[in-house]
């Protein structure tokens, strides 16, 4: 078998590979959420005369390789892999220490034998390389020091979701429709503003909201150490992204004119012994009515987080007002999840210029037919 | 969708619910028995013909949020769901401490999004209510500081099960029978006598054996903290079961005329620091044959407890003995808390009257029949 | 139902039942490879067209009762089930403390109760023992401080599958063909060398390859701690296998003739106190080319080693070089567990002549049908 695709980072992929990946969640969502319903309470569509989503993992088996905890990423991975036909298999801390025990190289190497995809949170993402490095099947990054690629596509899918939220879409922006392909609801040029720590969460908007179109303003505090690392800039000068992101130091300014206002927890796992620096470097970073206000962020801005949220960061208001998208983009976390387990580790197709294999076989058949037919002629 | 109904105690639930209930555990354990043989032996009866217990889990799945260990529970959990067609997600404290690291709020919602139902064992009991305020799918309580209902559940199917091993019935006690739905053996009025600590388990039964005839017989020691806490007792009175209960120190008392008795351990998890003082509580309250001679239970009497033992409140004669219930309820402990999956999380299917959703649909169907020949005559 | 058949040590199986269960294992891996592919990368082979392995944990659940960590067996045992149609329920030290919160007895009879296997990775071999006496569904070992039998069923499927690297056959070894099963290719005798401790995986090396004709050669330190504990010793000279067993104290020695070098991990879980001392006892135990030259060992020899690995006891160059087979037998835990689930848990068929159920169904129907053509005649 040729060598697997894996999933780092978003910068690893062209815009046309995210935007099948979104457009897969959204069929997905579409086609698992009648199955979520209580059984008998749907007049006239029986179970029974639903069609399955994508069962690409039937008879496969995911391995969950989570050095830290994560609630979410994994309740999203385990159901999104049942529906799909499959299972995920959870592997914690208490069962496995990736270098410990044995190498990265040789747990990569069986489990890889053993199980059709690794979705591993690890901690520094050199592991995550690793892994991918040995593996025989697709690893998937579900959180790294440096990336947290399908929290990203999580939030990509909520702002199309939403898409008629925000003002009216440009005269010329229409959607393109495609025969047999659902299409997304098009978003308009957005604003995105990030006010808070550079965590793996910013890294991946930074290599990916620019290539779709979205201006990027992120404040963290002075101190360098707040900045994003050297490995995470480079690519996002390599993909040109450098030219549509504001960074300063003062989140008012960085909501100026924002439509999606985003922020993260200020101190993640292993950070707790530096708490109180932290939250007195965090001043004036929380996430309120009065800060978008004064910033002049767009009347109608909506709120984002990855969660899990402390109130340090975004007050109840803003958290649990109107304007949050957070459960919605919750609830992506599992869609989006399904999606690249669907495509990277169910079916190995994912190609650079986002065209799926069957349409491509189809494509070749009629080039083969045509030809022939010039032939015979 | 409407609000979903949570199943937190069996004082909620009206006796046609508890007894529907019963019937269903009933009729998935007869329904799934078969496939829990080992294939081929069957002679004649191959697996392929068997019919299938309700699917209503099928591409579901149920969190377990246990923040405490509950071999027993989780397993009739995980394996009922998985006859169900569906899936129990087990999560631990290595893998959640509610309320720690986000608000029980915000879980119960994200949970609840990716999860079609949640089954929490939770410490205090104002947990799993918190849970089921912000849930958008149904709560079960797999045990609480206060209730134990799928334990009750499970003790009564027991006992109907093993009803002909009771004196017979009052002449004016037979069954009734109605079309398609299985019941259960009839029961006779017992007196069911506990001897132990008030824990969730006697506060379930509480509430509820009173309510399906039975009389109750309940001795702890003295001192105040072992009584029903007064967030019980308002339940027992405001479903008028006190009439029903007898309760007092002396274990020989309550076990007069006993034809069940039943115990419990006399230290709960989180209590092993009180445990000197606990066994000098419970000093004479071993069940024994002795004990239950001496305090004239009825010759026939029937042993119960809800695992895991420990010598201290039972003898080996009576645990390993012909009277022990004990491990018939262990095993109906997964029937039942099948059934309330079946029901509540897999159908949303349990309203007062106690009549599934399909006969209240044939019946409205045939009284629209009735109506409309009507009007045209 | 009758008693169960237990799985506790190769030593308990006839010569005929071993032959079985690796049949069985290949063709099992044989039917589940093709699902494990991408969907929609074998041209023409649809998956729909496939035929799945054997459904006879179709319902049914094992419990996997681990009380030490254990990924391969572990991830092994979960993807094996999966494949049979069923699914593995994992207990790790943090659900269940066997014998600390009940006892073994209540435990084996509760879990047997609701799960139709037991796979139990103990300390002491007594616990897995105690287990098998009360437990009414097969208990299967999956490492215990005496036994490791499903390891060494690995073992002997990857030599089969490699058994064109040895020597040619004998001229006299032929395979034989029975009707409709599938043999495994002949693998002519072996000498094994075995150089490291004398450890549980030894130990079932021991009672199984004399018995299939091959001869063994241990090296183990001279301190008599290292030697087979006298239960082991019984089961070996019982099975008349002593005969066929070199016992040293200097690897060089060990390796002579070798057609096969396996080592094993010199410091296991709760060995850690004492790495100092025992490193000084395997000085020189290392297996290197250098070693197995200077020893003499077949030119052609092969390398195995159940896994985890450190460098201690096999250097990179043999680890991970062409002579190494460990990552195939790796592989076969899962193929080799996989049919001890099928045939001991999921059909309980596996009788001391080693022949199906189904055949032997078939030739009584066969003698039948005779014995009444003979009194029609």
């Amino acid at each position: 078998m040729s060598r697997p695709l894996h999933f780092l980072t978003l910068a690893d992929f062209s815009v046309p590979q995210i935007k099948r990946l979104l457009t897969q969640s959204s069929q997905l969502k579409r086609a698992s959420e009648p199955w979520l319903l209580p059984q008998g309470t749907l007049a006239g569509k029986r179970a029974n005369s639903l069609r399955l989503p994508s069962q690409s993992l039937f008879n496969k088996t995911v391995a969950l390789l989570f050095s830290k905890r994560s609630t979410r990423t994994r309740v999203a991975a385990e159901t999104g892999a049942s529906l799909l036909g499959g299972r995920a298999l959870f592997l914690g801390s208490e069962d496995i220490q990736l270098g410990v025990n044995e190498s990265v190289r040789d747990s990569a190497r069986v489990i890889g034998g053993m199980c059709q995809g690794i979705f591993a949170r690890v901690g520094d993402h050199s592991e995550v390389e690793e892994l991918a490095k040995y593996s025989p099947v697709p690893v998937v990054n579900a959180l790294s020091s440096l990336w947290h690629p399908t929290q990203i596509l999580a939030d990509l899918l909520t702002l199309h979701e939403h898409a008629h939220l925000f003002s009216p879409l440009k005269p010329d922006a229409k959607p393109e429709k495609k025969k047999g392909v659902l299409e997304l609801s098009e978003l308009r040029p957005l604003t995105i503003a990030y006010v808070g720590d550079s965590a793996n969460v910013l890294h991946d908007m930074l290599v990916t909201f620019p290539r779709l179109g979205h201006q990027m303003r992120v404040a963290t505090p002075a101190d360098p150490k707040y900045r994003a690392p050297q490995a995470v800039w480079d690519r996002v000068v390599e993909l040109d992204c450098e030219k549509s992101i504001w960074w300063g130091e003062d989140p008012k300014e960085a909501v100026k004119g924002a439509d999606v206002v985003i922020t993260d927890t200020w101190i993640s796992m292993g950070q707790e012994a530096e708490a109180a620096q932290r939250y007195k470097d965090f001043e004036g970073y929380q996430v309120t009515e009065e800060l978008c206000r004064e910033g002049g962020a767009n009347p109608d801005w909506k709120f984002m987080h990855c969660l899990p949220r402390k109130k340090n960061e975004v007050d109840d208001e803003v958290f649990y007002g109107p304007r949050s998208l957070v459960f919605p983009e919750a609830d992506n976390r599992k869609w989006t999840i399904m999606a690249v387990f669907d495509l990277i580790i169910g079916k190995w197709d994912l190609e650079a210029d986002g065209q799926p294999r069957w349409q491509k076989d189809k494509l070749r058949k009629e080039q083969e037919k045509k030809e022939e037919a010039a032939k015979e002629n």
